[in-house]
């Protein structure tokens, strides 16, 4: 038989570890909390050592993810998916800028070729990247995929702003441990 | 407050449509039945013009996908990111060919940016392509996304194998019908 839905989720600890009132108001604090997510879910071995947020202009919350994929035996469920597809569900809204109001993606690693390509159609103004995707390779053994070779430019040119190495040793602290454990979850 | 779940899910008529024990022996007939998803997906209004399918290597199926974008409101809803949640769902497995056994995605259109990228997670040895990006763009209006340069050369630097142009014309006649209709689901 052909199954015809999917469920995917967060882990419950995200409703104990994250405070969706809470407002981060510059990029270090948002990177902060995707680095923490990421290592929580390290922690906790509820999936692979990535956490994205997504936050409106006024620095709160729209949606979080973390990497479910051996969680949920699906290929997409990266962090940034992930948080793509909540927020989505919670404004009920495929294009989460959709409203005219900035929406700003931040991520503790480089998104992959998937989760980049994933950028263009969420609706999204700004992305704030921690880790590269040679750390993501070299301490966690993870393939990030190809991309066009000028890759932040094309999200330029769409007029998505970006800024990458936030926060880069703190991200790949998570990365390494994650490596390190030698297990895949 | 966060939502920290998503469930996605292929519209009804999938299970009236599609007989999940047929045998697809050949290309030809593995895209003839992306295009019917296609076609079927615009008749019934439950999402964009494209459909997607996913194979074993005797030619039976392991998923179907079509687009569930406005459905949903979820962006990543796309025919092939059904198809391979889905088959996964069944075979509970993150990498559809872990097993060693060959499978192949046929879909309607040529993948998008995010599409292509998920193609390399999925676990698929071989990609049939109907409509070219530009019939995309041209027929139907939507934006594909930028993909590397050499976008063939780097599957099949990785093993996976891909025909294009498949039933090309049919496949048009499909993003034509919806383009045409000015309507958006």
């Amino acid at each position: 038989m052909l199954y015809a839905q999917v469920h995917l989720t967060l882990p419950a600890w995200i409703h104990e570890e994250i405070l969706p009132e809470q407002v981060y108001p510059d990029d270090q604090s948002k990177m902060q909390l995707c680095i923490r997510l990421s290592a929580l879910n390290v922690e906790h071995q509820s999936g692979g050592p990535f956490g994205a947020a997504l936050f409106n202009d006024n620095g709160r919350l729209l949606g979080v993810g973390v990497n479910r994929v051996v969680a949920h035996n699906c290929s997409q469920a990266h962090a940034e998916m992930m948080a793509f597809a909540t927020a989505q569900q919670r404004q009920q809204q495929f294009r989460l800028n959709a409203n005219g109001a900035a929406v700003t993606l931040a991520t503790s690693s480089q998104p992959c070729a998937m989760c980049y390509g994933a950028t263009f159609w969420a609706g999204i103004n700004r992305i704030l990247i921690g880790a590269r995707s040679e750390d993501v390779q070299a301490l966690a053994g993870f393939d990030e995929g190809p991309l066009p070779n000028d890759w932040q430019g094309e999200w330029r040119k769409r007029g998505i702003d970006v800024r990458v190495d936030l926060l880069r040793d703190e991200a790949c602290a998570v990365l390494k441990q994650y490596g390190d454990s030698g297990l895949v979850y």
